[in-house]
């Protein structure tokens, strides 16, 4: 099962190196991760998708709460929380396809954001199956280049 | 001058983490870090923003060119590219200052994807000065929750 993992971090040279080594350590196989700046300088947010179970998480969540660049963890896969990724997909056009690829876009809520002689692209956003799904709409015309973000989260507001 | 690579590595364990250490040990300061799958089940992509001049940046291009675990190093900064990145944003809203948020965020072609009794959450890609441009309209209201994924990045189709 995917778990996503919010930890909130120093922002300095090495951290990344750290906490990444301590999970490669573990033989955890990381499938997205993104560290980005927050509002606050001194912090940095990083957001890691791993296949593990439970358990696994407990412990390694334990070794990230002794570092001491470590400020919060927060396993955000139980909690009710807004799932969100980007993609960058250019997809391969012909004079004949182009309407029909365009329309498939619109079905997504995707945009147009380059348009070259033979191709387009799109953006995308949503959670990784409605970006796959994309993909598999897009793969038969031909997909030329695809740059994903990793997952990122947030817990949904008390309504 | 931030700087963007674009690095195309095995995806194993440990390989985020040897990738990260070598730009730690050379006191690079990641400004934001991306990795995801491809198409290619056994090759990740990694981009890495860093805070760096063009010859810090070839000095570490060719460490990575070394890594067995390294197919292709791509400096993306000088090239015709797609910038984009991705924000959720929780904005504190009282019954008076909604409709103006809702306003702000219909600008900046935001999508509103949760709302809460005191708050809303909304969606926004860009590039980071759209983002920031976006933040600082909703500062005054609050901004109470803040999640980026790093910048991905795509050259342009040939026109």
């Amino acid at each position: 099962m995917l778990r996503t993992i919010a930890v909130l971090v120093d922002n300095s040279p090495g951290v990344l190196a750290r906490i990444s080594g301590l999970f490669a350590r573990r033989g955890f196989n990381i499938y997205s991760l993104t560290v980005c700046q927050t509002e606050n300088p001194l912090i940095s947010l990083m957001i890691i998708v791993v296949e593990a179970d439970a358990e696994r998480i407990e412990q390694v969540t334990k070794q990230l709460h002794k570092q001491v660049v470590v400020h919060k963890v927060t396993d955000l896969t139980e909690m009710e929380v807004v799932n969100r990724e980007m993609a960058l997909v250019r997809v391969k056009v012909k004079p004949e396809t182009r309407l029909e690829i365009l329309q498939v876009a619109d079905v997504f809520r995707g945009r147009v954001v380059d348009l070259g002689r033979g191709s387009l692209t799109v953006e995308m956003t949503g959670d990784e199956s409605k970006i796959n799904a994309f993909l598999r709409a897009m793969r038969p015309h031909g997909v030329q280049e695809l740059v994903r973000t990793g997952r990122i989260a947030m817990t949904r507001a008390d309504s």
